[in-house]
């Protein structure tokens, strides 16, 4: 490839929009350089499970001629991007990452799919994922195991992880994941780009293969804040009276008020590597210095009641795989993690689902009071970079060993039990060169805030403008 | 107590009232002779656990009093009535029928208690109930098993077992209780008198002690139609726009508009005592004769997927009693079957709780098809009249033997999973001379209709007329 197109590649959406309308480039150019791309990238990367070579050529082909007509109304328009293979996606294959959907092909579109289609993105192909979207690594005993862009040794994070490494290797502009207890901002902090996890409901989960139907979240991934914001703005159903819609035209630094950015006292800055506290300190520093007022918050219940509440969602998965008759049925299908889970689901008792609810409320009941104060908390995507494939246990901050799965959805679960909307964002990298992620969690329906605040950040730095190899 | 006195005590409430405010009698002469009733009664019939004398006494003269300066809006102004002993009364002890808490004396009224306040309806005690409401007999190993008024040897029905003796023996003129599975209609069939479970939500439960928040009902209990729609009207919420709200003036025999009556051809006439089914046959023909439209509807998922939606209550109950910390702490203060019931409830899995939401959904979505037929539907309160006390199981229609539990409350449970209003009222007696209710079901806040076609249905009979000895 060229240094031309590779350039090409990580341009904006917005960019790549007005070349396109401007004739400097044809969606067919740019879907062949992203097929290319993939081509070279993803039998290391193990980004895609299914590529939609000739499909997406034939779809590029008709918005180049479309486009002779009239002018697309979309910034998406002829764009290549991909979906996590959960959405369902008519006539295409929708595994799951799993085997037991290996040969699933649906006979309708996701809603999202269907929107998508709307703006005429170009699908270039389904990308990888933890199985079943059940586990936060992207590790996959069926399809190989989606590999970090900054160090194929290390795990892309998960489960929307062939997404995030798609996205940041240039090989689409943008994709579509789903985020249960973090899926969509851990694969994005891991491999050092944004993930846009909405308020609960407002993009529809409708042909989403479900992991969690009360946590289930559809979310965005993109390489800059304006990028994902295109991309929401296209999936997005209507907001309630009283809330603005995020506009990616009117992101800039220039704040027309003068954001309250919340500091937990609690939980979200406990037992962190240095270097993750060192990177969201200065990000926080740099938030300041933008204007923004930083105040402490107290989040007192969090810590307690996480793993409580967390319950639900392994209740509502295990519900799910044997309404389907999946489990355990077909035990012996699942990958060894997965298995486990779902077990674990099966023999959790109604009562304890039943006290997991008012474990949640309270955990609501916490931020709500936060949000009294300000508009939104600052705080790790993760308290770890990305460890190594195959690492079960690990050291943070010193202490103790612990599960990597746990350290991973640590600081994202809460956003999932509140539905409230939640950015992770690039905010720097490691000295051994892993990029480091921050969030930026907001009150319900407060994306166009979130993705104004998170902006002038990511415009003041130049983070998201580093690219792996 | 001399014939005058007794025959007063079964007048119903709108002609008390009358006579309360032509002065022809006072309240205070009212809430005696309903004390001495008691005193009579109450040792044998086990109706009340708690007997307010001194302060229903006091409330009766201050009512007298009141009433010399201005004319009463309520027609339960006066009138001396009871509740369950799962309501919160204010500095009253509330034991909800258990050991447990035979000391538990509220610091607040219910919701119920204190909107009957505000009519200046005198409560004259607290009645006798199935051990935290967890029993559709009534028998209560602390406090005695409320007596059916027509067999003494038989059982009252529960949980509102109290209730129902109450009001049927001339122990005050109207008693609320709760139906979490038929524990208002089912005493009040057994005992002869009429059972109201009104609109899921329509009747705040707040101050209630809970069997299963989802599915606890407060209802009415009462020796008529129009009764029940008094003490109705004065604890009901206001009714969505578009659904009217009862008024006991204008119920009569009179329908504006003839009703159409559905005859479930599935589940409600299966296996049932054939004097039952004679009774409910000959009430459909009067209805008939009285200018109803019968129809027949069918229900074809609720036989099969009734026990599994009762799964929820079941979860909820044990679920409530642990996080209150009752069970298992103080699993040997509970009477046997309650105490197994919620053993039951604590090692149900989550995934079978969540399954069972699926049959919710399918039994609603039974009768809201049938709904678009026809205004109410008409069935058996029960497939059986009163049992023996401690029968536990019986042969019903000369098949196999069940258990006297499941069958008393297989015909209720379906309007509890929906949430649909039903009102039983008495239809007949068997030749041993045991009272015979059929249910009136009705889509939800539709109340009004179901009262205006049970009305016609009782002033064309004269069931009601019939009191015990």
């Amino acid at each position: 490839m060229t240094r031309r197109s590779s350039e090409l590649l990580f341009t904006s959406i917005a960019q790549v929009s007005r070349l396109l309308q401007r004739k400097e480039i044809s969606s067919l150019e740019l879907v062949d350089a992203v097929l290319l791309r993939i081509e070279e990238r993803n039998p290391k990367a193990h980004a895609f499970i299914t590529v939609l070579g000739d499909q997406a050529r034939r779809a590029a082909k008709s918005a180049d001629r479309a486009m002779q007509r009239s002018k697309p109304r979309s910034p998406l328009y002829g764009i290549p991007i991909s979906l996590k293979d959960n959405f369902w996606t008519k006539g295409i294959r929708t595994t799951a990452g799993s085997k037991i959907l290996a040969k699933f092909v649906p006979e309708e579109d996701s809603d999202v799919a269907r929107k998508l289609a709307a703006t005429s993105a170009i699908v270039v192909g389904k990308t990888n994922m933890h199985e079943f979207a059940y586990g936060i690594t992207g590790e996959n005993p069926h399809y190989g195991s989606s590999r970090n862009p900054w160090d194929g040794h290390r795990i892309s994070g998960g489960s929307s992880g062939g997404s995030a490494v798609a996205v940041a290797s240039g090989m689409g502009f943008a994709s579509l994941g789903t985020d249960t207890g973090g899926s969509v901002r851990i694969p994005a902090a891991l491999c050092g780009i944004v993930g846009l996890k909405p308020t609960y409901g407002l993009v529809s989960a409708a042909g989403v293969v479900p992991l969690s139907v009360s946590f289930d979240h559809v979310g965005t991934l993109a390489r800059s804040v304006p990028d994902a914001c295109i991309v929401f703005e296209a999936i997005a159903a209507p907001y309630p009276r009283g809330h603005a819609r995020p506009n990616w035209r009117k992101l800039s630094n220039r704040w027309s008020h003068k954001p309250r950015i919340g500091w937990p006292r609690n939980f979200f800055f406990e037992r962190i590597e240095p270097e993750v506290r060192d990177a969201v300190e200065t990000a926080a520093r740099q938030f300041e210095s933008l204007g923004a007022d930083i105040r402490e918050v107290r989040l007192p219940h969090v810590a307690d009641l996480i793993d409580r509440a967390t319950n639900l969602v392994i209740a509502e998965a295990s519900h799910y795989h044997e309404s389907q008759g999946y489990y355990p049925r077909f035990a012996s299908k699942y990958g060894k993690d997965v298995r486990g889970l779902l077990a674990w689901g099966h023999e959790l008792r109604a009562v304890d689902y039943l006290n997991s609810f008012a474990a949640g409320e309270t955990i609501l009941k916490d931020f709500e009071a936060a949000f009294e104060h300000v508009d939104a908390i600052i705080a790790p995507t993760s308290p770890i970079v990305a460890p190594r494939l195959g690492e079960g246990e690990i050291r943070v901050a010193g202490e103790r060993e612990t599960k990597v799965r746990a350290e991973l959805l640590r600081m994202t679960r809460p956003s999932n039990i509140t539905g409230m909307p939640a950015i992770s964002i690039p905010c720097g990298f490691t000295k051994q060169g892993l990029p480091i992620g921050t969030q930026l969690i907001g009150p319900r329906w407060s994306e166009a805030r979130l993705l104004h605040i998170a902006a002038a950040y990511e415009e003041s730095t130049d983070w998201h403008a580093r690219h792996p190899d």
